[in-house]
């Protein structure tokens, strides 16, 4: 835990456990972090994955990037500076989630390593689960689900990821699954059959 | 919705939507905003809201000034315009716990009238239920569970609330809960026979 700005504050253990939480619902509190290009299918596998866990049984919610930059994150924008406060905040937020017992599936770019490791490191070991999705910069251009690709290459949006600014590819997810051939429903099959293999979900 | 600072941004339905999280549930998604003075019994009262809903197999979740303030807030002070960035921030993490049909407990002295409404408008209508933590700052003082009025008083807190800095008092709250003569208990048991009486969560 960082220190806070203000030291007069006093930590307060909530009264109900995550592990209380997990033993009454039946599944582990955890985040699916997943990262990849814009276009490589998170927000549609997030989506699909909030619907099919659920139907399980299994509480679930989608942190979506386009979702949370409407609300909490509407005063940041694009630099790197406002990326990395943009992910550290969802990381906060999906570490909250994650203790409230919940499976939170978070679809963002998240294009920087070490921003995906504040994340990561904002809850318990064991809770954060990156999920690749690996996609060919080419098929996320051809897809281009939003027009965004377009506009980057005609120089209408800066510091697009991919096109003018970096993605770092994760070294060390804890599941990598390849877009670029793949229908989502493949792509859910893989996630959801990772999870009940550790445990983090009850087999269907 | 307000505007976001990026016109980039397509807004994706979730396809799980929080009346179909509520009927499975069998009871509402919604934020319990209490509000109040410092040493007035918030987080006392939100811990115990937090276990005797979790009893009735109500989702709950409790989010606390102090602890948000380790983590999503922790780059926030205490100035005017840190608290109104804090609440806002709060306000909106309360609309996604809302949104994924949790009863959501915030714990925070939020002493200022705008920010709250803030707060109230980050989620749809008849989901923000305002209950004002009432006790008498004197009271308030005697208690001091954390020392904090002490150390005001010494001058050493810059801006703190009911001392070098105001609280203004809810006009209009869904529920006011006078804590000066009432314990703990009492409190909690009027917020959940408010809860049951208006229908969001079950009658025990």
């Amino acid at each position: 835990m960082t220190e806070p700005k203000s030291k007069n504050i006093v930590w307060h253990k909530t009264t109900v456990s995550r592990e209380e939480r997990e033993s009454i619902n039946g599944h582990r509190g955890a985040t699916i972090w997943l990262t990849g290009l814009s276009g490589s299918g998170k927000s549609t596998i997030a989506n699909l994955m909030e619907k099919a866990l659920w139907e399980r049984g299994v509480r679930s919610f989608v942190l979506d990037g386009d979702n949370v930059r409407h609300g909490l994150n509407k005063d940041l924008g694009f630099s790197p500076k406002d990326r990395t406060e943009n992910i550290r905040r969802i990381g906060e937020v999906a570490a909250l989630f994650t203790d409230a017992g919940i499976v939170n599936v978070t679809a963002f770019i998240s294009p920087y390593r070490a921003d995906r490791e504040i994340a990561r490191k904002a809850m318990p070991e064991g809770c954060f689960i990156e999920v690749y999705i690996k996609c060919d910069l080419d098929q996320c251009e051809k897809r281009d689900p939003k027009g965004l690709y377009k506009k980057a290459r005609a120089g209408e949006i800066p510091e697009f990821t991919g096109i003018s600014a970096p993605y770092e590819a994760p070294e060390n997810a804890e599941l990598v699954v390849d877009t670029t051939g793949q229908t989502p429903e493949e792509s859910l099959a893989a996630i959801l059959a990772h999870l009940e293999k550790t445990g983090y979900i009850p087999a269907a």
